[in-house]
């Protein structure tokens, strides 16, 4: 992820000090981008070929969730298929799912792979992998239900995969913290460790009721950056946030740093108002070494942009954390 | 109600391929049009006389609900009557109510039946005839409580008065299906039979926590248009939607189609942020044979209008049926 | 239900001032008296030809809830048919049901009729008749969803039938009153009145969660006399009581008399211990005008009997009023 | 509170009829008012110098909740601090605060008091004095856990502190009605007395679900005019309003008038959307015996004002009293 | 408390090492020990002349809650008044109760106190003093409601009264903490100060959900030895257990010790099924010095006792301390 | 578990005709059998050596959960350890664990094999090996929390482990089906297939809730025997029941039968009172191919036996199934 791509951005606005901020032209990706769609937002988006290329959740008009491949030159303007993807067999024949939505995309090796909320008798993680966005094979569920925000690191972690999840229950989970679990070969996982847990109200309230991972990590030299949603339950609801942590290179269940205040909370009008007001929920983050790009779903309704400068982040993190 | 009458209607937006769509001028119906209103909205239109009549919830700046009367020459301007409508008595002595609301109307035989949710300790379904829209005469209550989303057939069913409606529970109940029973005389209901009830969440997730009868039936050669709203429970709370569904002619307990998509769903400003945000709630149909109109209260705070062209809708309804 | 007949009776202990007393011998029917039964519990009871005829509720040991018909030559010892009711068609050829539990029977005019909790899409009662407890005609549900404790009047009320019911919702339904409702035929049923309704917690704490009508209301000079649950919401779970009303005879929807203490409440082992803990559920009460005979269901599991003399329990009633 | 200054005011809008109005240029207090602020909301305005000075709810950017002082000329732009108010000793050395929220002012004698939502294992009542808005001594909390919304009253009654408060749980507390308590020395608390409760849904909706103090009340002739806030439940959540009572001045614990319409309702775009979608909620209210400045929260984001004439509001309360 | 008295007592049994043994012949107090009981428990017992007197919570065949006054020659046998304590005004004219429950009793300086759950608008804490059991003087209530389990130190400490409490909220509070609050004067009560807070389960799950104080404190060279009551919250409800804690005399603030174990849980039949199944709940506690009597209601039904060696059980709490 | 061992049994009572039956001395571990315990129970027994070893559930009288192992000749008459067991490192260091429960055992190729539900941020399943009872090794956690009821087969399938398990939530979990995992290594688990879900009310209430595994699936000709328990919410709690299914062979995740009927509910004293009432909960089974005995938890509280005849057992599951 970390290698020099032309990622898009846009400079900070003239008088802000923000460490993170929002596209001026958001949101990039309307509610209405394909002819069936209700909603398109918590989606992924990777570099590919000499543009982009995304999954992103599409739910239609009967409120049916399905993940879609899309394809871009500039990562802001997209091409999104009109019809879902439909996988072939991976490591295993049971490809069925109930629904699919909340995808991440990231490359391992020799190929992309993608991982999204999967239903199987309730939501777990779905794994598949493709080589063109074109086919993708299916594997085995990473888990036992219930489960969501299942995120691969992109490259092994001592010669194993790796994946942040949020053990759920079967509904509007109101509580969650992100675990990490290792597999030798993407059908068997084990080695599951605790990573993040909720904050306590009084430190940080906003994301004192759960939390999940969001972006595919970013390598960096002070370590593992990940963005991710935190959760405050107001009376009149979930509120949705964006912060960021830092994990150990080497053993990425150890939280080095972790930001106290959000880095991004709903307060944009797209984001205020829709089929779930006040949610900012990141699902991808590119970056060029330098400058990052974080695309998140808006209100559960469009796909919003928001960028920062790498380095003034990660000391932003650091000096900002719990 | 398919008499031939000169129904409010604009024609389809340009650009637009959308099978039903939103008036350009909504709200036709502001929150304050009356001095006394917080709110109007989930109200009911007849054609009467040269022009419509209508009957109207207007929650007070008391939030105390009640009905109202109200007339226009277009179906689009309105005259709603400062003063509640006072009942006297019908078939019945017991004419009190805790509160009247989410009225609907409809013409049988020789005068004007209005049905409401009517507080007798608790919501069930209340009825009243009236020639004039002036003097309106209560009747029994069809039901027992908890009951609301009560729907007359413009015309009898084998003999008998029908009435669709929503069994419930006496608070924001959390389930719902649609029934359907009958009446010898509008006093004395019998015959229930269970008509729609919610679908699976993977089929079609607006529609899976409740649903409601909305409009007074249309009758076509392919059966009853029934306009109705469905539920789905988010985080952040209930969202309403509209769908459509055909009834059998002769035995209206036949499902014969019914939208997995919606029709209308809530994305206008005034239906995203109101007194309930994210509620597009249909309570009234206008036909000529070839157009409809649909009356909606937005938000729990305004009515909105959207349009269709019948013979399309029904087409539309047909191919894309659960 | 007043006719002499030879009512099972055991005199009042010596030392006891209770106006309601148990029978040394209870429980008369134990929960696997019937070879497929988990439990018999809230069961009816009606004088048949030179004994008694009964209808039981067993659920199997599948824990399937249905009815059984049962004979007796003194009201004590029963012979409970092995196999469930089965029924043929009454007023209705709709006679589905998805359970059938908590029966009550009466005589009117000229053959026994039987009211259950029947499930139809959820609870709601139930309406047979039988000559002779062999053959049972099943007829519209009087209600629609959801509804329990179905209680017909023994006799016409101003040339209707008359019917005592508890409005409820999909589940252990936290709260209940009870309501009458009349038919012309028994197939559609209006003029719903609230009759009684739960007490402030300060006045009569056993009964200030939910009451249910529970047997056929005794026909006396001071009036209709009904014994009736009442409920109480502990910290570990719902406590019933029994307790009687005394209602007009012209227009039961008129409480006269209604106890604030309890008559019986849960003391007894078979009381206090079984499937549901802490239940006593009157279903039936035999007079000959002197003595009553209350059958009552207790811990979900047995059949229990419970005795007064009638007129000091009117006075008891009367002086002990709420 | 009542002596003259010079508020902040703004007639009545052309064609407009309300008792109550908003500030055209609302909101007063943007969201990211000091740089570390998520939300200013829910604070207190008080006459000071030759100007005004108020305790300010500022949440960070961690969701933190902390109260700010600040000062303006005019009442409408605001200086507020960059760092939140540090409390040294008081009546007592326990100054220690998980959490302060909410707060409310007012001067008393010789010195100004405020009150706040103090968190000491779980929500109460903070107390603290100053002379100059620079040194602020904290004294005992007033009352145990639960505890929310504590308003002095402006002078002592009988020779003792008066405060109103509502009793809570510790969460999104579903219920709530004003207590008064008397101290005679801002230390030690007796003499609870309720004050108001909700009241029936039938009667006035707005105000059925929980209610709490708002201003610090305001002596006039007839009587103690306190501004306070009414939730209503909706199936998507608290809806919080304002409305208005007169207490009796010699026993506060007596309410003469309480306004059974809401004097203001969320309506406007920033009421309706932020944080917390819909809610007004009034913390402080200035008068200079003709004209009213009612400064509240909106969404839980941002201060907003609105404006009344004295008389004209006591009468449109007595008038419309329930 | 700690003067010397005969108080009732009974050997450990043969063969037992626990610290705490049950009375052989409990229940002391069966539920129908007055004519009007319902149930008799939670009760409290003090010296009295040459016996003990006691105030008894009897809830009557209404459920209702009242607490009577009683006295006993030798602390089992007891005469308990068939009428409940009618209050005269103590140092207020407000002597109004919803409800009364739970007592406490403690005689301080020249005079018998007495505590108790007190009904007024919710439950909050009664206080009344007494010299002789016959005539009570009701004060002004120690808190705001929601509280419970009020419970007086037996001398001032520092020149005040002292009173453990639990605040609660209005239902069956599924949290709860013991607090400890002064008064100079028994109205005006603060310096709130949280005491003892519930157990992680892990730590120590009998008392992991809520916890209570049950006996007025016995004075010891080592601290105030305090049992108490905790809750764990089954699947099949709340199961009440007794243990105890050491609080330092100076400042009873702080716990100096606090028993892991329990020394009492349910798992006597009468503790098992009755009105409310799996429920030990000390109120009071006898000591000579040397032995201790603790009476506590069992299933919220009738009273048991138990015993133990002082100097043993205070090396039992501090060799089983958390 | 087949083979040939003197397993303990009693002959089926006279004149009964169930076909599983109590043992006449039930309970054969009462909850004080150790000396630090308040209950033991849900407990697993595998033979070893010339009789039999265990390990136990024993919750001691701070209410912590622990296992420890236990030793009898007879399977009747238990040496339980007064100590828990200590683990050491099996294939990994992390074998913390906050709480232990509900323990399975059987033997695997070459050594015991023993699980559990772990807490580890919650409940998951917990693996341990051992070859005497005296040294246990712990190994990963199988899956990410939240689970419960892990139960491995007594062989590999297919060359691997195989284990059912329930995946709940962080409470009292009111769903859950049984789901089956495999694992090369003990380590890594994947192939997560759904086995059985719970049954529609109507069809078999007793099992309508959630369901769990609950023996070590005994080999038998006509596949898997696999005893299970089922529950029912009643409005007193969760009442706890056995049953039991046959799974495929070769395929384990096929149920070939299942009873409707319960084998096994509550309904002896100490079954229906302790801890938590109405539990029958069983966690392992002997077979000596003819005959079979099944260890169960009653009421949270002892641990009572059940038998069956083998092949009785398996036709009646393959007559009443479902």
């Amino acid at each position: 992820m970390t290698k020099k791509v032309n990622i898009p951005f846009e400079e900070r606005p003239q008088g802000s000090t923000d460490v993170m901020w929002r596209y001026s032209q958001n949101p990039v990706i309307g509610r209405y981008a394909i002819p069936t769609s209700n909603s398109i937002f918590n989606s992924a988006v990777v570099p590919f070929e000499d543009g982009f290329a995304g999954v992103f959740r599409c739910d239609n008009k009967a409120v049916q969730m399905n993940i879609f491949a899309g394809f871009s030159k500039d990562g802001i303007n997209w091409d999104i298929n009109h019809e879902p993807i439909e996988m072939v067999a991976g490591n295993t024949d049971m490809i069925e799912s109930d629904y699919k939505y909340d995808p991440r995309v990231t490359w391992i090796e020799d190929r992309y792979w993608v991982t999204w909320c999967n239903g199987y008798h309730g939501p777990t993680i779905g794994i598949a992998y493709t080589f063109d966005f074109k086919t993708f094979h299916q594997c085995e569920n990473a888990f036992l239900p219930f489960n969501r925000n299942g995120v691969l690191f992109p490259e092994k972690i001592n010669g194993k995969y790796a994946m942040l999840s949020r053990p759920s229950d079967n509904g509007h989970t109101p509580f969650g913290d992100i675990y990490i679990s290792y597999s030798p070969d993407m059908k068997y996982w084990g080695e599951h460790r605790c990573v993040m847990k909720v904050t306590p109200f009084e430190l940080s309230a906003w994301q004192c009721t759960k939390i999940g991972a969001g972006s595919v990590p970013i390598k960096t030299e002070e370590g593992w950056l990940e963005f991710y949603h935190g959760v405050i339950n107001t009376c009149n609801g979930f509120r949705y946030s964006m912060g960021a942590a830092i994990l150990d290179l080497e053993d990425p269940s150890k939280v080095l740093y972790r930001t106290q205040p959000y880095l991004l909370a709903p307060a944009a009008p797209y984001e205020l108002a829709g089929d779930v007001p006040n949610v900012v929920f990141p699902c991808a983050a590119l970056s060029d070494g330098e400058k990052i790009a974080v695309y998140y779903g808006a209100a559960d309704t469009v796909v919003g942009m928001a960028f920062a400068y790498q380095q003034e982040l990660i000391d932003f993190i650091k000096e900002n954390s719990i």
